[in-house]
């Protein structure tokens, strides 16, 4: 069964992995009529006509935006505030703004102002990537089987969090609609302390003098590995990500040294049962990941 | 071609992942004319009968290394030198020990002392692996396209050096013989220290009341996920790692935390300068293992 299209016009501002993404599964899935993408170089334009992503193309941000139904902001969240202000003077009201940010207080502090009366902004972050980004590396099912996550402001109008809803819905994602604050502090726990030790530990050899390093990439597959596929993801992405969800952050890497500092205590004096008792206890929430089928 | 076996009998005690892929390259590339296996359980000799792994099973280590060409040891290594004590009253001349173990100084402290004089002891650490364990979890390509290293003590027999060699490179692995403390050193970094850090992160979301557990388990594809990946793996291996590669874990642990400490203020004081270029030079060094086939 076809169904119509949820949207005439999206506007994809920022069409990197998660952009492009979005892009291929509106169009595999007929989700809009048209597809504006803006970004700021050439060469990602070039690729996404290469690809045939979207219909149009351009590097302004308030053309791409104007008379789009949708505008999806999937840029380094650093910038989200500027493109609001950018695109504002062309919204019109009953358009809908949304964004895939990974911190939602940030974004909701810098794009809310700018959002004219009668214009709906839907702040979301689809929980879905891969440590490549740019335009070549999205992929139509990527979102398949993951949460999305909206952190709609109160009084925003609830037709437009059930069309974004829907978008992401139709792309394969379950919805989740929690407060912005809860879940800036469940994503310092999940995702942004994980890839801050991933970063910090390929750092650390990265440090060291270039024999050794030569020797860590080579026998990298006993462990060191799966922390430089975390690790290889955008760098401008994850800096803005740490400038803008500070706090929560902090705190986590505060629980986290806690107990480092108490398993490197463990390790010292060679407590051995203390040891084994900790990593039983991984393996439970392991289980409990593979059950909830996100593993 | 099909090529003589290289040996006559093979016996594994322990036939956990790693002993149980190496039954399985034996069966599969005819490397010895017969398999003995010896494990603690029951439960893990009938696994062993029933996947027809070897040819004879036995809970007794002294009767499994009776007469083996070649006593591979595959169990934590705190059990090693109790193991090399068990079987050392039957072993012969020109018998071959190995172990597989991710500790090369403490398994050549704990098992060389036991090996009778003629008897060969070549320590080994094939760079393989997953987060499973236990002898259904093993598979013959196991070894393929991986690092095998060999820390033969000065004085170890050239011919039972390269016997051990071939055993791996026909499984499919590359060789490298290093120093046994150098061994240490960097796998430490490459190995222990990030497994530790997996347990760590994944053990401080298991001290988290049971809301927010269901909510990380639930948002774990954020990039947690990964992390318990690691940190399901065997708790008894792991513990007996770290209680015996104790001053090189500390160490780079040190190394880790000053690292730390300087991100936990980068990001305090807001300096994105700092963060960005640390995640760049992250990603060269992901390149690097791209490009070195260990990705």
């Amino acid at each position: 069964m076809t169904r119509e299209p949820l949207f005439d016009t999206v506007c994809l501002i920022g069409i990197g992995l998660i952009g492009s993404s979005l892009a291929r599964v509106i169009r595999r899935k007929g989700l809009a009529r048209r597809i504006v993408a803006c970004a700021r170089r050439d060469s990602t334009l070039e690729t996404v006509t290469t690809l045939g992503l979207a219909d149009r193309v351009t590097k302004d941000h308030a053309e791409a935006a104007r008379g789009a139904d949708l505008v999806v902001i999937s840029t380094p969240i650093g910038t989200n505030g500027m493109i609001a202000r950018a695109i504002a003077p062309v919204l019109k009201p009953g358009q809908i703004v949304t964004d895939v940010g990974s911190v939602k207080q940030a974004v909701i502090r810098d794009v809310a102002p700018a959002i004219p009366d009668g214009v709906h902004f839907v702040p979301g972050h689809p929980l879905a990537g891969t440590e490549e980004s740019g335009p070549e590396s999205g992929f139509d099912t990527l979102f398949e089987g993951r949460w999305c996550v909206l952190t709609p402001p109160c009084g925003t109008a609830p037709e437009a969090i059930e069309k974004v809803s829907e978008l992401w819905r139709r792309a394969g994602s379950m919805i989740d609609i929690i407060d912005a604050d809860h879940h800036d502090w469940v994503m310092a726990l999940t995702s942004h302390l994980p890839t801050l030790i991933a970063f910090n530990i390929v750092g650390t050899v990265a440090d060291m003098e270039n024999h050794t390093r030569q020797e860590v990439i080579k026998y990298s597959a006993s462990g060191f590995r799966d922390f430089t596929r975390i690790a290889a993801q955008d760098p401008v992405m994850w800096r803005d990500v740490y400038l803008n969800n500070r706090e929560a952050v902090l705190e986590m890497l505060q629980r986290f040294s806690e107990d480092l500092s108490r398993l490197q205590r463990a390790i010292r004096w060679g407590e051995g049962e203390e040891l084994e008792d900790l990593f039983r206890r991984s393996r439970d929430i392991r289980r409990g990941i593979i059950d909830a089928g996100q593993a």
